[in-house]
């Protein structure tokens, strides 16, 4: 069977299981990633496994997100991060150094090897060709200790790419016409390879431009075949030695297969609120604009900014604008400072911030009320950029450096000439951001400032769970109920004990207390429990608390997961009438668990209050009750001997 | 009788009253500046009197201080200033352009002008031979709108500078090794003058540095002669035609002198939590740091940051340390990325702010618990930087940059040969960050977003107070407690309804709603009432509640007169002891106010709930009781016809 690149890359990697589409395999991880705001619980995790080396070829450790510091916590997770990494063998990024994907993909990234990391646009290296996937925080510090991912096998989407871009028109536009085809559903299940004689048209951050975004369109990754371009491209990173050429076979086989022109490709922009309502640029007439920001991991490359540049070189950013820059690496300040492009820059009045995510994840930079937000960005959802009522567009670099110019969302095809830029044949590569690891490290600690609590483990199941009804909840309830996020409390990420005394806080005021007053117990919940994001922390603070038990009409997938991962066993009502038969505080007890699991049979539920016994029904693979059983994936994993 | 050079600028621009020490004296003002952290509420008070052009020769309104915009408020109040700036003919300093005081030093300081500006730092210009001063946010708002600015004529310090500074010894040190023999009391009451040989060696930025830590003296301000050195300055900010020679005649007559000769002069730091708080670098022994600043208006000039880089060039800043650096303008970055040392300073490992105050206000980079900082600023309170437990050194650029690459607090003395900077013939000018206003402004509105709410106007004083005690506090109420100030609360400083809920907060739940309930009423409160910080708002803000009068055993000075500027007024008891015959919600009466405060006669209050009365006596000057008279300052103001 002619194979695609998707394949051949899982191929090379595949420990265990068959290599067919909806079938879990674990495949070795050759790389992992973190950043900060993710990575604490990470290393956390990581810490409670007892491990002394990482099993992967290079994990990386960046500080990327969490850069203002307005209070003592994010320095202290720095250092936490800083001294996990020095201790298990792990490269550390300082902040100041850069955005970890447009790092990763300058100094790291390889074709044709598995990445794994804790961000959801970690498949920006599937620019390079290397199979690039973000995932949960666990699995990432499973990856390092155990050297494995566990995925299931997802169906390949190949586009296919003909022609040549227009001028003035650039990956972001291929990116946001992808978007504008296939929504942001339209990725869901798939990866999605590339193809084409139109690739070779593209560098390879253009590449990662539109790999970035394809987590845009839900799909598990985005990749590129490594070719020519990305053999110059690490060449002038001083990396040959990285390169390897993989592509798919002629004729490869694929799920589903769409053919995009590139000549058809206009200037466009994402309007409010989702990345996938788009439009062409020129489609907009008379939008006045308070503020142009540029950069995140999607267009931080040297190309874009020195595009940027060339556009702004001898202009004027806008008396009403707020032009902002982020740029992507220390290594692309330095560079377009030596070449004189951030003096352009700054001559036209540009605010130049320092080299981090910044205000793609709302850290600074919120406009002001009711504004009108060029970005170019991977996501505009509503509130993301710190203003509620703000609108913000995702568009190319260019249209926002022009529009930046005339102050109204501007299709740049009408400003002359497109600037073309020059690459240079050597990258500056700078190491002093970079701490290295040791040889020696066994004396080593890490250091958790008093926002940082170890993660809570669990312990293996008992054959009898006894306890009360802590809260009963309706239809729907979303992972935001059971662990709210927001500014506030943002800051204690690696702070369970803390983010706990807000564990169902839109529903209920003390969740907390009647979970330590009764010494933890179980939930009661109605249909689709646990639905919206995929949050760790929905399962981690109820197992701090001492829930030992969900019991549900249904259950929302990753959250059942993610419940399973974290040793709580997640129960549905054999009968969903039953679930009118509880209340609050009703105590219960299930017995002869393992015996049930292991024989897939029905649980029988006893309430003592109610004098009743009810069926439950656990829905799980054998490898979810082997979790269970052991307490938790953590407890599972260690347990391996792999 | 042989003039100094402050009394030579205060005759330039005396309006009215006697220059002699201690006399109340009006003065003509010739600039003023505002940065947004206070400047939100100048505009507000501007807006208030209905002015349609400002009477000063210049005036500049900055973005430096809340860059970081984590919210709405932020931006919503930078355009608002940029349209209060557009409509009233100020020139407005976009964010990005860098921290007012080294903006206003390179670009409009004048010699021999008067300069009053909304931020303390404001003596900065001093080292211009400028009398530059610090004050309230209503002082600047009137001498905008009047051209004028009323002080009480301080006594003057001389301090002579002879000889020459060592080498690695700089102007910090110089100001520091002042703070240590003078204390953070010692210029109370003062305006410090320097003079002599060693004046000479100091440059332009050199002696900003000076002048800006003489607010950490206490004094009204400090001030520099301009001489030739000042002229070359200027020459090359290609500002000639703003220079005057301007120093104090010989053997002038001073209140106080001191001598100090530069080269007693070694490293120096402010430890902790004091910026007196002084001993030489030298001193201290293996103080292991974890983060480094440089930057603030005390040391971000071009010079400070080119010794900066060229300490740091080829070196690796220490990987335990975060060394962060804040450029003081636009203009300066520009400089050093066209230079190359910029980049000096990235290949270093360093990380880049936005020019802007940030760090120094504690707008981010707050260290790690229990953290060492060094930084290069000009106040190291307890919790300042944002992290409670961290201890701040204060120190000159070259030791910061030193211990940045030992990652110890290093003297730099040993540390080989110290870098000279060439300063260039012409430095850069950009105006892009620059709005300047046009010359028809008639239809133009200031645009005030929905954190923006007008400010509390007062009416004229009636003869009759009559309300309730809405409050009885203890002695030494500080204006704290009154109108707490915290990171929760800072962006409501142009939203006093916001604050209002706020108001007494530490003493009392509900002040806000007793004060509504009652429609306003009267404080009662003991010794010292008012306290500490000279905060505005905690007269701003009982006046927006209906507060008419305070009652006490005595008041602080400073807020005593921000209250009658506010037309509220303050009153203590003939008989202290009178003071334990009041309780809260007591009704209160108040009879013939104007024609005892006119007659200079003692007042009659009457308790109607306890059935008795009380002497009262105001403390105030014909002015004062003018002020009064008219429902505060603004009011007054307005009523003038100059």
């Amino acid at each position: 069977m002619k194979k695609s690149l998707v394949y051949k890359i899982l191929e090379k990697n595949l420990l265990e299981g068959l290599l067919k589409e909806g079938k879990e395999v674990s495949i070795k991880v050759n790389q992992t990633l973190t950043q900060d705001s993710t990575g604490t619980m990470v290393y956390l995790q990581l810490e409670s496994m007892g491990i002394k080396n990482i099993k992967t070829d290079l994990s990386v450790a960046y500080i990327d997100h969490n850069t203002l510091q307005s209070g003592f916590e994010n320095a202290d997770d720095h250092e936490f991060i800083k001294s996990a990494a020095a201790k298990y063998g792990i490269v550390f990024s300082k902040p100041g150094n850069g955005i970890c994907h447009q790092l990763h993909l300058e100094r790291f990234g390889k074709p044709g090897d598995v990445l794994i990391g804790s961000d959801s646009h970690t498949p920006t290296c599937g620019g390079l060709g290397m199979l690039s996937i973000g995932s949960g925080g666990l699995d990432v510090a499973i990856a390092m200790a155990k050297g494995y991912y566990y995925l299931k096998v997802p169906k390949i989407l190949n586009i296919e790419l003909k022609g040549k871009l227009n001028s003035w028109v650039s990956a972001k536009d291929v990116i946001l016409y992808v978007l504008k085809e296939l929504s942001v559903k339209g990725g869901v299940g798939y990866i999605v390879e590339y193809s084409g004689e139109g690739v070779k048209e593209l560098s390879v951050t253009d590449r990662a431009t539109i790999t970035n975004m394809g987590a845009e369109l839900g799909a598990t990754t985005s990749i590129f075949p490594s070719d020519a371009v990305t053999k110059d491209f690490l060449i002038k990173q001083n990396r040959e030695a990285d390169f390897t050429e993989i592509y798919a076979d002629e004729n490869a086989v694929y799920d589903k297969k769409i053919i995009i022109n590139l000549e058809d490709i206009k200037p466009m922009t994402a309007k409010p609120h989702s990345p996938d309502n788009v439009v062409c640029v020129k489609d907009i007439n008379e939008l006045k604009v308070d503020q142009v920001a540029i950069g995140s991991c999607t267009n931080s490359s040297y190309t874009d900014l020195m595009k940027v540049a060339k556009i702004l070189k001898g202009k004027k950013v806008h008396p009403d604008v707020s032009l902002v820059i982020s740029p992507g690496s220390s290594n692309i300040i330095k560079m377009m400072s030596d070449n004189g492009a951030l003096g352009d820059l700054i001559c036209a009045g540009a605010r130049i911030l320092e080299a981090a995510c910044g205000p793609c994840i709302g850290m600074g930079q919120a406009p002001k009320t009711n504004a009108i937000s060029l970005r170019t960005f991977n996501r505009n959802f509503k509130g993301r950029c710190g203003t509620k009522n703000a609108d913000v567009y995702l568009v190319s670099p260019e249209t926002a450096a022009v529009s930046a110019i005339t102050g109204y969302l501007t299709d740049p095809s009408n400003f002359g000439q497109m600037p073309l830029v020059d690459i240079p044949d050597k990258f500056d590569v700078y190491e002093n951001y970079f701490i290295y690891p040791t040889e020696n490290r066994d004396n080593l600690e890490v250091i958790m400032g008093p926002n940082i609590k170890p993660f809570p483990v669990n312990q293996g199941l008992n054959e009898m769970i006894n306890g009360k009804v802590l809260l009963k909840t309706g239809d729907n309830i979303t992972t935001d109920d059971i662990m709210p996020s927001n500014a506030k409390l943002l800051p204690f990420r690696s702070n369970i004990p803390e983010l706990s005394k807000h564990c169902f806080g839109t529903i209920v005021d003390n969740f907390d207390e009647r979970a330590k007053n009764n010494d933890g117990g179980i939930v009661i919940g109605g249909e689709n429990y646990g639905q919206g994001s995929s949050r760790e922390h929905a399962a981690l603070v109820p197992l701090y608390l001492g829930v030992k038990a969900v019991i549900a009409k249904s259950f929302a997938r990753i959250h059942k997961a993610n419940l399973i991962n974290s040793g709580i066993i997640p129960l549905v009502f054999k009968d969903k009438e039953d679930y009118d038969r509880f209340d609050e505080f009703d105590d219960l007890e299930l017995e002869n668990i393992i015996e049930a699991l292991n024989n897939k049979e029905e649980l029988n539920l006893i309430n003592n209050t109610k004098k009743i016994t009810t069926k439950l029904i656990f829905k799980g693979s054998d490898r979810d009750i082997e979790i269970l059983k052991c307490g938790g994936y953590l407890n599972y994993a260690k347990g391996l001997n792999n």
